[in-house]
């Protein structure tokens, strides 16, 4: 009964409950001993908030900070993530790759509770799997989960009830655009992953995106936060192996690699019907790429920023 | 007695107490038992007492750190700011509006002390007060204040002499420099406050401003912290209600909607015989005042970056 | 038997060691009981083993920090070093001054295990040193030193074998990129030394340095950390006294100065036959260096960046 990534996430989050009021989040306790943490749809929960929340979904393994940077000449926070552990942090537990799918509840589940419940092909590919005594989720939704989520999500991974957390962050609010703005490094890692990359080849990575403006509701967050990552993202990773394998994935890792570049998300999106599992899966991606091979010393940079879709998206 | 913003404030200044020699700090302790920390008039406190005083001004509910930046082309280091808790952190505690004039010594007292006190009108429009068992407070000034000082204070305050601590820094030395270089949020906050905007609509803000030259001399310092806000600092505040209000009021945030506009600091300040209260106090406002509406997702910005003004101010 | 300065860092050295998993360093106790920490030989030692490492040869009396930036309008992570003890971090500590050579083995060696031995003359000169009873030293090297290494460095600090820690990092490594890059304002001080300056003048520091990217050899990576402080990095230091010594010894502080400015450090070092002493020692400065005199408020500023140099160097 143990696992590193969900230990470390559920002390990262005893310390975010034991500052709920300062960090403006507001934690319920269910019939059934779970705790839901509202960090977002009732309670306005902030920067601070957002940061942990990302740091959370990382299982600690990465720091995550609001540093300023500039779009197009004007001044514009941005996020700023850095790892040492790619494949924990951001593939085992930050990538939202859980749907959490229960009566009329649904949302998309990420953090290391999905390493608890191992119900994504990822951790057979990656043989990975943990077993904790307690966990922690986080859900990119506006309501709140019930008895019947938590149950759904304490047999999938064996965890009592009473030891489950799980985090709920709007994507239209503070927290929750940062949480999901966090996910640069995880998202070229997710690209490598689809690729076939053998993502254990990382060793350490670093990112930046801008923060997009909240959005004033779910949909439009969902454009506004991927146009971050898809179009002003830059992602630096330090690999290992061969440079030819490095050359040859490339050119399709960033996202101007996908035919639908160059539209602003939320008009992909609607060509797609509005379901994701329609969207070319290689659009999801950084805007830029660089890798730096640690064994051979070169350098290679793949995709390219594109502001002026960003001023279009944030409504600048 | 009781109060979260003395108490915050007070454990902080007990962690800068205990670090004094790092921090290059020297505490006073006075005959009728109130601390007196110098923070560079006889001592050399540097960049890390400078970040602790500021982030005692607001009450630890902000983070500020120095980061870089660059000014024309050239680098040059900046003070960023951030806070889940603008009215409480900015406007409760950080703004230096409680004057203490005793005898000879004179200064403007900042920190959370003002909430004990509640000698400035903005208590009573915000209905907040504090009774605190400790006090601590922050003095922009080029001398230590003595038993009377404190005696005044303690009268105001209600907090026995001994429970009270007054940090203390002039303008003109490198700690004093960043806490002033620190209000970027602040000043935003408080042009807010004057224009009878409901402060209590913003929930997080952000801000940078160029860290100005250390000044030879009080005068001449103030002249370079205040083109420091006024033609260096951009903010973003994230605000909730409607976009009506934040239209008509922008237009009027920034230092460029004042008619002495374009001037540096010292020259208005001339002009209004060396009397802040002749200055148009519309002026007292960062240079770009970005507006994020969480309900509308909608996004106003205001004002302009000066660089050139800055280059001649800070002798560049 | 004390030394604040082997203690601060032995205090962060027990830090590293309790994480070294996460931190991905590797401790080995030899013998004779020292223990000799690899921080990227056999282990992928990351950012945080990195900056941890620079932290520590500064006697933990400095913040390192990776921060975003940018190189001829790409995104490029930086790393931003602040201190308020430029003579003690940098100077006494941190300076890569001692020659470790011992039968094959030879390394540099920084950090406050040289304020024990006192083998340099800068000990003389700025008459300090320490009799600590534990002591901590970083070497830049490939190869885990033994216990004569470990003997020959008792008998010059006069410490234990069982009470030293050796922290090891090859150049071309993750965390031995970021400790040598980390250099931006020793190298200022180093070189303010060298030309005679009285460094207890500087009551501050801070720089910046491009993180070059991590070189496939020792001598490729010697080469892109120099061109990283000499043709990117750029440092402002506080200093108290005479505007006129200032602009005598500014035009000859930044790495412009030398005669050999222009060309990359690899091509400078293979003219001088690999020989470091046979390098113009003026050569060996940050590109741009900024001086605030906090007495007379003037500001200083000498050097220039060489973007296009860096991205030869960098292979970008």
């Amino acid at each position: 009964m143990s696992g590193v990534l969900n230990e470390r996430a559920c002390q990262l989050t005893e310390q975010l409950l034991a500052r709920s009021g300062e960090l403006k989040v507001f934690p319920h306790a269910l019939e059934n001993g779970a705790i839901v943490v509202d960090c977002g749809i009732e309670t306005p929960a902030g920067i601070q908030a957002g940061l942990l929340l990302a740091r959370i979904c990382m299982a600690d393994l990465g720091e995550v900070k609001l540093v300023s940077g500039e779009l197009d000449g004007q001044p514009l926070p941005y996020l700023q993530v850095q790892t040492d552990h790619a494949v924990e942090s951001c593939l085992l537990s930050q990538y939202a790759g859980w749907k959490i799918d229960v009566g009329k509840f649904f949302a998309m589940g990420s953090g290391p509770m999905r390493a608890a419940a191992e119900v994504e092909d990822l951790y057979r590919i990656l043989a990975f799997g943990e077993s904790p005594e307690k966990t922690v989720g986080v859900l990119e939704s506006n309501t709140l989960p019930d008895v019947n989520v938590v149950e759904k999500i304490a047999q999938s991974t064996g965890v009592d009830p009473k030891n489950i957390m799980l985090l709920v962050a709007p994507t239209s609010s503070i927290a929750g655009n940062i949480q999901v703005i966090a996910r640069s490094v995880e998202t070229a890692m997710h690209k490598l992953f689809e690729s076939k990359f053998d993502v254990h080849r990382v060793q350490a990575g670093f990112g930046t995106a801008p923060l997009a403006p909240v959005a004033k509701d779910h949909l439009t967050g969902i454009g506004r936060t991927n146009d971050a990552i898809l179009y002003g993202s830059a992602v630096t990773l330090w690999v290992v192996g061969d440079d030819e394998s490095l050359q040859e994935i490339g050119p399709s890792l960033p996202s101007c690699s996908a035919a639908c570049y160059g539209k602003p998300f939320l008009d992909v999106f609607a060509e797609a019907n509005h379901d994701f599992y329609e969207i070319d899966p290689s659009f999801f991606s950084p805007a830029v790429v660089t890798l730096q091979n640690l064994e051979t010393g070169n350098v290679f940079r793949f995709g390219e920023m594109n502001p002026d879709l960003l001023k279009q998206s944030f409504g600048l």
